[in-house]
């Protein structure tokens, strides 16, 4: 059956370490790597010259009047195959505490974080529907069929949260996940799975370099961790190794 | 001690029957109770007649450049005592599916639901601080020393989704109870008490007449909620009746 991957943010951090291993991988015909500026964006130009299956798009995820070309872009490619797997991973952090949060920054995560990812997942849907509907009847779901991965974060944890603040950050996550958990229970009957997933501490720009976790682990993590994603997963909160993380 | 609430949204529902049982016990000195538009709030007028202690000001919450004024015209009445409960009770619905929901609306019911409560509890954080501060040792945390009351939803639990869909409500609230957590958490030092309140279905506007509870029953139960809390409940998710509900 044939297999593609769209991955948002794709030109630094997560995004472009899970770009770089599925392209190494051979494991998906097509992967969509997009980025806010593609003149800017030379790690993927270079991975596109080894792997002809990269394809760099234009994407400013808050941009949705620029939704409709980009999901031609990907038709273009993938023809009736449909896309399998939108790995919704561009997003924005601020650290924020109480004193200083204004409206305007916790709107402007709010539009990156949460609904960025929802309008860009309603946007694929004609394509994830036709990747669900060509996949054979014995694969139920999974991540190879029809499935959406957004990237949540740590602190997008109620329970987790003992130490406050990050205003701006937990509520547009928090509001991702809740987001996600409508999405795969909405999608079920239709075989289109949906997790939100968080990644750990992971050595970016957004993590910083004293985190835990390099992104090259962290994407490993996430990509051996995909495949064993069922039905049941659908609608949950999970770590990059598969743990069920609470809500 | 002195002892003063505001409750926004008090024009209809449970604001209205919130604000008219404290007018009725004669448990606060003074009640403030906001309105989108004072011309049109014929039943806090009528209280208002019945009631002295009842003041009622004009607030749309998401309009942020009035909470100086509305501030101001709290602080005119409760000089250095300060404001010692603040119910941020004005909340906007709506039950998009996801083939409906557009970003715009998603955007408007976060900045009803989650940001406003967020920013009008920062503005009246000096006279929270002041309520906070002019109480006896010996009250520790409760709701007549300082507290910040943040109506949610049921349809704000991750758990608690199983139905799926109302992706604008359920996002909105369930970032209300993450900026919740926050507060809760970062004002313990300053003894403000902060919860999150999922009322129940109530027969208002918002909840029609179909629901299961009257809004009379429903600011009763609350209101004999209130005293109960402690330290132990700030930053929880609870219902109506004390009840601890899932994140």
């Amino acid at each position: 059956m044939p297999f593609s991957v769209l991955v948002t943010g794709a030109n630094r951090g997560i995004g472009l370490e899970l770009t770089r291993q599925l392209a190494a991988s051979h494991s998906a015909d097509h992967v969509f790597a997009t980025s806010r500026n593609t003149n800017d964006c030379q790690d993927l130009k270079d991975l596109q010259k080894k792997h002809k299956h990269v394809h760099i798009l234009q994407l400013e995820v808050c941009d949705e009047s620029s939704y409709p070309r980009l999901v031609r872009e990907v038709q273009d490619v993938v023809k009736d195959a449909g896309l399998n797997l939108l790995i919704n991973n561009a997003g924005m952090a601020r650290k924020t505490p109480l004193a200083e949060v204004t409206s305007d920054e916790m709107v402007q995560l709010f539009n990156t974080n949460s609904v960025a990812p929802l309008m860009l997942s309603k946007a694929f849907l004609p394509l994830l529907r036709a990747a669900a509907g060509s996949a054979a009847v014995q694969d139920k779901m999974s991540w190879r069929r029809a499935a959406i991965v957004n990237i949540s974060s740590k602190l997008a944890s109620m329970e987790d949260n003992t130490s406050g603040g990050f205003y701006s950050y937990r509520a547009s996550k928090a509001a991702l996940n809740m987001v996600t958990r409508s999405l795969g229970i909405d999608l079920r009957p239709e075989h289109i799975l949906a997790v939100t997933l968080e990644p750990g501490w992971v050595r970016t720009d957004m993590g910083s370099q004293r985190a835990n976790t390099s992104p090259e682990e962290c994407a490993a993590d996430i990509l051996s961790t995909l495949p064993k994603l069922g039905a049941e997963h659908s609608a949950t909160f999970i770590g990059r190794k598969g743990d069920s993380v609470p809500w």
